[in-house]
């Protein structure tokens, strides 16, 4: 029979850098009991991405810290929003150029993730906050 | 119960820059009349896109266009596609770095938004536009 | 009737650049005999994306491919992670910077696509890989 499930993580984030939460998704879609279906993923913030990415080799996160503070720097004089200090306005560019939805389908009761995809809070603020990730899943529990 | 429902907002751009559409999809969550569940919108183009960003300070939206302006200029040499002018291939680069789908789940009848994160069409053609987003509602009416 | 489907892809590229798979990803949505509903795809790899781009002009791709190269060039000494060679971290940032996950509505049993939409796997590695994609199909038969 088809049946939903929604619930919400709350994560802690150590300022910029990456906190995988693959488990605790992988618990909401079992909580939800559905065994076939659609996990989706929403980040209720503007300045922190989600991203799927590679979960062996702690240096692809370090290489994606270092592009990123290249390619959209910290005090850049071209923004103008900067309320909240000079790594206000890349945070939203990082956002941006990431993301912050996934989708990923279930079969026999877990997340069809490739076998080096972990799925990632991207902080992006130099400061730690609690971000909040909405979790809906829907499908068969049969 | 479980429903679903289809519609497609049509979105007059004004040229390049950004329009809000929070309220337009709210409405057709409401008219899906679901309680708990998903939606999902889907912007028919290739030279535009659908971005979740701050809806507070318009400098945010400022400082998008301008560190995009500079990330894909118009006019870059390094384009053969210039079909449509200056700013044909670099509004499919933005596209491409940016999104043309997003998912956020439905509580409560509402769209699980964060305070801050407003949804909008952001055009990258300098000419005004009608874009066609699509808007998928599936969830419980209960 | 809501049902739902799902199905795996797999997608042999030529190394880095487009392969189209709109067609294969309609039939996946045909054999699921969904009239009305969402598609949902997800490529289960770090250096390989999904992206929905123009389908008519093949310099539209070329573009592409000399934006990204410019963009995150293979061999960068910014990057510690070169464990597969100099395209490796690269790719794994392209694939950041675009997006393993894909959803579109379905109407009258056909994904809500616009005119110049196709549905691309883009290899980021340039050797050749064989690539899967899920493909999540939920909806009404009626």
């Amino acid at each position: 029979m088809m049946r939903q499930a929604l619930s919400t993580l709350r994560i802690s984030t150590r300022g910029r850098g990456f906190q995988e939460i693959t488990r605790d998704v992988q618990r909401c879609v079992a909580e939800a009991a559905v065994q076939t279906g659609l996990c989706t993923l929403h980040l209720q913030h503007t300045s922190a991405s989600l991203l799927i990415q590679e979960n062996a080799d702690p240096d692809v996160r370090r290489d994606f810290e270092r592009f990123f503070a290249r390619l959209v720097p910290d005090g850049d004089p071209l923004f103008i929003h900067t309320a909240e200090g000079e790594d206000d306005m890349p945070a939203h560019v990082r956002t941006a150029l990431t993301t912050v939805n996934l989708s990923v389908p279930v079969a026999e009761g877990r997340l069809c993730l490739g076998t080096w995809q972990g799925i990632y809070v991207w902080e992006h603020r130099r400061a730690p906050h609690t971000r909040s990730v909405v979790v809906h899943v829907i499908g068969d529990d049969g």
